[in-house]
């Protein structure tokens, strides 16, 4: 627990109307989409980044553990306060700032949800392209945070393109200003994307200049599918080869197309083991002969059937297909593990035979789907954690899923970053140079280890210093 | 000097053959485009990462300076030697080790020219957009150190938003690996975009994944004559409005043009006061459509003349002009300072007129031109150093063209980096915590600073831990 006396200055910077320390406030902020839980001694809800500055300068000097939220989405602990301490919420902190069309810019703050920038930057003909899954109620802060993606990555790149500047509190309290207007600058290092998918782990971010694009002129949605998941895995590589990037290369493999046929009765033809779900955009002219040429590509391909939306009645039906994937597989079991390992795109046809080779090996049910074009795989092991000795079997199945993915060239993380729930795999991938490197970067920013500690690194070289805190409880890797 | 036996170690780690003492190769590599000069100790030419991992071990245990080095060809001091020590030339870890089609990314050595890489692709019909004016001499390596910019970035970004993956020998020696194959991966910080624009001042880059594009399929290019330099800007203001964003927007103030008509009797309307190079690149079918509506939206802001190149011939005749400008330059004056500020494209007219304020009140010749599609002006004032006082003018007519960009919300440098040409001014644009945020990370990563001392940082708090090596020499920041 806090003593009274930092909760008073706390109350002094804020307002006693925006600190909370009643139980409701404090279970309310005490979970994200982990579903784990632990207990925060504090909600703070600052408006202002000199308030924040005072805050983390108060946290700093009494070595109170400092968590930054935004809607608290995330699917790997980055919002946990598991050190218990302060959870600073940004969300009153959602104003957008500027949208300037000259310079293509948007000036906002961190708790804008990313889906209200996108709708009032689309209103002036402008676009904001990164779309992860969570962003009709994740907030910019924490798609910074996290460096989110989402499906149009392929063609726009990921939430670190289009950072171009940001206002930190450093975790000793300072303010600095990282980059700036301007898509050149090279004014010193890039502390800009070193906070980018940071994980709020080296300050926090409470102003963001963000670039911005013209939003295409039109977009065109294609079904195919495909008889086997090597003809869609061949399908991606061979448009790519075609010298086309699409907006969007989605796929889903056959336990996906199973479940969304019984939950969704959605219509596929029967034999169908692989969907791939394609988006082209630009201008209205080209974009007829841009589909075609892809659909003369896959065709040869064990292409079952191919669908092109005309409208956007059309264009969302097939978006319907990919969406009802997600609510769908809690039929096959209670729990679901969704892990978002990335592979180089040629090798997810490889990557989900191993993974199909695993979920027969451990007899749990394992549906892939996701972003083919970036080789970005969802990866949903669905067991049920009330049989007996699962919670063991599923940390067998994962770290193999993990070390599958690494093996292939790639990666244990595309989108959803490590926070705790992939701490403990991060070495899989990382070698102990290069986590040492990182390691002292945290060390220089933040002494204290007060800024969202416990967080990224593996437990046992994560606690460099220890904090007045309560001790952690106990930590389970697994989000059941 | 270093000792024999440091010498000794140097040569056994190398080959004697690959380690030069000798008057000439130090001279050789005592300067760069900076036309400072500064003598190494001794000239490295390592063959492998494992040697540099050990030079490195060495020159750290030792206390010596070591500075990594491409072709020399950087415009602010990046490769200077001014410290002595050890130069370590990359140029023999020239190869490129894989292009790979399917996953659109290329595996280069650091030494590889970036003509070079660029060229290779190409023949596969793939694409490495980052275009710096030095491409067909400068290195990969030197170019991710600096973040080297040029012409297409206002389509196509900077090398940053190219580099996925790097391995590096860190300032003490280890080896790492930073990012992968892939475009998303959140597995830590991002050391990769750290190290990019860090002036090898936080280790050396032994290995690069790049990211590539498909080759567009044609382009087109305009010149565009106008009669003020505001309609030019207004231009460039009115064509991202349109929706379009050109693969160059490139400009010539009329003190360029002026130049180029003395030195290369390029053919332009007498009353020409500023061009525009526009550039369109992509599908063949769209490119004519695009030029026209470039050319209408154009046309009312005192166009005087327009041409659009039909053949290979025509577009190079174009780009004749704006590659005359530089070479054109000496006859004005004997010594040229080059600075590359930023500002956003919004205000380039506002710092055109500022600079011809400038230029008037100090009556002392400038000339610009750049990319107006990302405000990156390349601003030349053009001096004859030998005229009493003159040092004295260029340093406070840099000052005022320095604090006019930052106070436009612009940036000392787009493109060309700091080293030690612009580290007087680094604090004209960064507050002092920021800077202090940066040489923690400098410290945390080179606790000896011994990688490429003295660059980036203000003279007075660049020297954190002493260096075994000679003093530096009195240091000029102007590189006359």
């Amino acid at each position: 627990m806090l003593t009274e006396h930092i909760l008073q200055r706390l109350a002094s910077i804020v307002g006693p109307e925006h600190v909370a320390t009643g139980t409701v406030d404090r279970i309310t902020h005490s979970f994200d989409a982990t579903q784990q839980q632990f207990l925060p001694d504090v909600v703070v809800h600052p408006g202002t980044t000199e308030e924040i500055s005072r805050i983390v300068q108060l946290a700093n000097e009494e070595r109170v553990p400092i968590v930054p939220r935004g809607a608290g989405s995330g699917f790997t602990g980055g919002s946990l306060p598991i050190h218990g301490g302060i959870v600073l919420v940004l969300t009153r902190m959602n104003r957008i700032l500027e949208i300037d069309p000259d310079n293509l810019i948007a000036i906002v703050e961190p708790g804008v949800v990313t889906g209200h920038l996108q709708k009032e930057v689309e209103r002036l003909g402008l676009f904001y392209p990164p779309d992860p899954a969570s962003k009709d109620f994740s907030t910019l802060g924490g798609n910074i945070a996290e460096c989110a993606g989402g499906p149009r990555c392929v063609k726009y790149g990921v939430t670190r393109d289009y950072v171009l500047g940001l206002t930190v509190v450093t975790p000793t309290g300072s303010v600095i200003h990282t980059g700036g207007r301007t898509m050149k600058n090279v004014v010193g290092y890039d502390l800009t994307r070193l906070l980018v998918g940071s994980e709020g782990t080296l300050g926090i971010v409470t102003q963001i200049i963000l670039r911005l694009l013209p939003k295409p002129e039109a977009r065109k949605t294609m079904l195919v599918a495909f008889a086997s998941i090597d003809g869609a895995a061949q399908a991606v590589s061979a448009i790519i080869r075609g010298k086309i990037i699409p907006t969007t290369l989605e796929f889903m493999d056959g336990a996906a197309i199973d479940c969304v046929r019984r939950a969704a009765r959605i219509d596929l033809p029967l034999e169908c083991r692989a969907v791939l779900i394609i988006e082209v955009d630009g201008d209205r002219a080209l974009l007829a002969g841009q589909a075609q040429k892809i659909l003369d590509i896959v065709r040869p391909l064990g292409v079952l059937e191919t669908r092109t939306a005309e409208t956007a009645e059309e264009s969302e039906a097939i978006w319907r297909v990919r969406r009802s994937v997600s609510p769908s597989l809690r039929a096959l079991n209670p729990h679901k593990f969704n892990e978002d390992i990335v592979v180089p795109r040629s090798r997810v046809p490889e990557m989900i035979r191993l993974l199909e080779a695993i979920s027969a090996r451990y007899g749990v049910p394992i549906v892939n789907f996701g972003h083919a074009g970036d080789g970005n795989i969802h990866v949903n092991v669905m067991v049920d954690l009330d049989q007996p000795d699962m919670k063991d079997t599923v940390r067998r199945v994962l770290d193999e899923i993990f070390r599958t993915a690494v093996g292939l060239g790639g990666s244990v993380s595309g989108e959803h970053g490590i926070g705790t729930a992939k701490a403990p795999y991060i070495a899989m991938e990382l070698e102990q140079p290069t986590l040492a490197a990182m390691q002292a970067v945290k060390r220089a920013l933040d002494p204290n280890n007060i800024m969202n500690p416990g967080k990224i690194f593996p437990p046992d070289i994560a606690e460099h210093t220890g904090c007045a805190a309560s001790p952690p409880p106990s930590l389970d890797p697994y989000h059941a």
